[in-house]
């Protein structure tokens, strides 16, 4: 790696793969891009070599040594426990950032929402994405939903300052903090922390559920929106497919130390080899990926070309429509007519602009304010098939340590205080405390409580202590505790 | 309640509450519906009163005695840890589905997509609703995603159910179980159990980022969708507000021991009193009550006077559009519209058919099939603010009844094998189980590790069981275990 160059990971992928790598890569070595190319396998060959994360070990240390990794899209077999490439990569590499422009290109492309254009920032690794989860019982499975401040932290800061640097004008965050009052709650007021660090911008938040609906029906109305995971996974695809062809989607995977670019797109096996697929996505995530490295000038070249090719009508088959495409081309001879037009700037549409500037860095989150914690007590949860009454009446009769305080079954309390139409799966939570509310208790008990529950003969599936911080807390109370 | 009548409940909400259900109730009493009205008191007053779930207790005794309940919108006031009364109701009510017709009603309401007519079916108690959260540490708070096999059926069921009482074709299935394969794919393996059961209607699933983005852009390709509860929640409000206005949607929440029924708009205080809103909602929530309430000649007499009403042009002011509407009315106006019209048809829109039928009754799931589940290990989770590699060397010190396997952070696995990259916040996920894979412990021994690892002066956090069911991992594996 002594050419000077810039050294990036490539990978072929799978099905209409290689030909938009190749489309990709044609375009930017027509622009001069100073990059130099280390290939790595991915993807269905892999996964069918029993990789069952998709890739060779050995593909990491490639990863490492190179500044950016393009990628093509992949094939996961069907079945067999295979794990998703991507969420493996940027679990490990900590790529926390996902980014999605998402814009119309009216009236060359068809859509009902002319104006909109709408940058998604989805974090990358948390929330549900973990991807922990625990069947209990028979009847039951569970996910855990984590959200962490340095991980809001990390991504909403990277959405001001994209948004900086991009120059949007607002920055609008989505949680459902009405219902999870605890985990959306803390990504909602790390937004209220930081927005005002950026006055230069405006900055809302809307419930998602609300949020979605306006999104959908009236996308020109957002700007920047920056979001948990799963909400992201959702919006970003409607966002996309709303624009009227997801075929024109790329997106970045940003990290502290590294980021990967790709299409939104699958890898269409069905059509591979007919030199028939729309290579803009993957075009577009290079655009992304030359800004990431710093390299403006080339980026917005490009992306003005592939503009001026769109408004030209020179389409793929994908986004052909008669009267207004011009000429019908394939996969290779759309990336030529790129490399043709690169030096011009659209003329309808609204051309692009990166000034030089100093490459966008994932900011360091803050050390987390320090916080009194103080251990209360546990929820310990039960499998049975009693009668919540019977079940209470029995735990009861268990000369615990600790003091029986609450019994509920999927979130509704069934003791003390409930109702007889609830209905109840098998799996309880009965909550443990101090016999005196909000009194600290040592670790040991809970321990010992769990001890003595098993020895009376319940079936104990896990815990989940519970704390004050600073005397509030930390969990949802049903009143009780 | 000795009048012969159907006893229900009603409550007359905040804002505009008083004025949509008096225009609801004049329709009710024009149609000759058969109800006897019991009041009682929600919302605003309640919860300023201390009721913290926004009712009084002894309300539960009215909703009891009653046979549905008809609830006008309520305002929950702002900050003060008060519940969603929504939640409770549905909660502790086993009201399980939550249905919501989306019909547009082109050209006589403005709308992007004119031919759609999508039924949401949302599950309505489970998933992350019920609400059960924790703060773990200063950085890292949970929230529980519950995903049972008797709420999957019953919602399952009653989607096909309701497909096949009204005459539509086809129920499709949203979840992301390619990523979470046990709580997720296990809707949707109950789905595909249940749909062989319905031969007369097709049935098929969409992963929901796709279908999201489907459902945003061609809604009229589907016709029934039953999903989860949060997704249903986000669709619901997206498919709503594409029909061109939230203001003419009503929903049913069903359970098997009562029903709620209401419009899916807010209180708008700001509107309050001023004889403007539109009372569609709560007037099409009281046609699902009918239905419900096996009354499905009056409610057909009232849905067709209504669509009369809106295809005439008598329209209030938020759906007000000159050239097409003809009269701008208030909404007692409205009502007494919808009343004079009763027994007429729409001629443009296609008028409803309610032919009598047996009352759709929520089906009992059947018992789950027994399986063998066997308690191999368990997952410890612990705050710590030591680099990964020395917390991994720190436990590894203590001799612990279980075998330490696995050390790994918001999923991703930072021993053994793990990369440098991974960023890592204060809590951890320690896996102990048998040397040997897969074999059979002892509950025990889970306990006495944790007595260890707490004696060795590590903060624990919590814990989750490790089964195998049938001999597979109910677990994510890691591969490790």
């Amino acid at each position: 790696m002594t050419t000077g160059k810039i050294p990036i990971a490539i990978a072929e992928g799978d099905g209409i793969g290689p030909e938009i790598l190749n489309a990709a890569l044609h375009v930017l070595d027509e622009a001069g891009a100073p990059l130099e190319y280390h290939k790595v396998e991915i993807g269905e060959k892999c996964y069918l070599a029993g990789e069952i994360t998709g890739m060779a070990p050995e593909t990491w240390e490639t990863l490492r040594q190179t500044q950016a990794f393009l990628k093509a899209p992949i094939t996961t077999p069907q079945g067999g426990g295979y794990k998703s490439l991507n969420v493996t990569i940027r679990a490990t590499m900590g790529l926390f950032a996902n980014i999605r422009p998402c814009a119309s290109f009216h009236p060359f492309v068809q859509t009902k929402h002319p104006k909109m254009d709408v940058v998604i920032v989805r974090e990358n690794v948390e929330d549900l994405y973990a991807g922990i989860e625990y069947r209990q019982t028979s009847q039951v499975c569970q996910s855990l939903k984590l959200i962490s401040r340095p991980g809001s932290e990390k991504i909403i800061r990277y959405a001001f300052e994209f948004a900086r640097s991009q120059g949007r004008k607002k920055v609008t965050c989505f949680t459902k903090d009405n219902i999870m009052k605890l985990s959306d709650g803390l990504f909602h007021k790390v937004f209220d922390e930081i927005a005002p660090e950026y006055s230069d911008i405006e900055n809302e938040h809307w419930i998602i559920d609300i949020g979605a609906a306006k999104l959908a029906d009236t996308p020109e109305k957002f700007d920047v929106i920056v979001m948990p995971n799963l909400y992201g996974d959702i919006l970003s695809d409607i966002a996309a497919q709303i624009t009227g062809s997801v075929g024109l989607g790329g997106s970045a995977n940003i990290g502290d130390k590294g980021a990967m670019f790709e299409a939104i797109h699958g890898s269409a096996p069905k059509r591979a080899g007919q030199n028939s697929a729309n290579p803009s996505g993957i075009i577009l995530a290079s655009v992304l990926m030359l800004i990431y490295l710093g390299q403006n000038a080339i980026a917005e070249r490009i992306h003005n070309a592939w503009l001026k090719t769109i408004e030209s009508g020179i389409h793929t088959d994908d986004i052909f429509r008669e009267g207004i495409s011009k000429e019908r081309v394939g996969t290779k001879e759309f990336a030529i007519a790129v490399g043709k037009l690169l030096g011009q700037k659209p003329e309808t549409l609204k051309p692009v602009s990166y000034p030089a500037s100093e490459k966008l860095k994932a900011l360091a989150s803050h050390k987390a304010p320090s916080v009194k914690r103080t251990l209360i007590g546990s929820d310990i949860y039960i499998h049975s098939e009693l009668p919540p009454l019977e079940l209470q009446k029995k735990i009861a009769t268990v000369s615990t340590p600790l003091t029986f305080k609450l019994l509920s079954n999927r979130g509704a309390k069934v003791w003390p205080g409930g109702q007889p139409e609830t209905f109840c799966i098998d799996q309880f939570r009965a909550r443990f405390a101090h016999k005196q509310q909000g009194q600290r208790i040592s670790p040991d008990l809970i321990v010992e409580t769990q001890k003595f529950l098993l020895e009376a003969g319940f079936d104990l599936i896990k815990t989940e202590n519970l704390y004050l911080f600073e005397g509030e807390p930390g969990f949802s109370t049903n009143e009780i505790y």
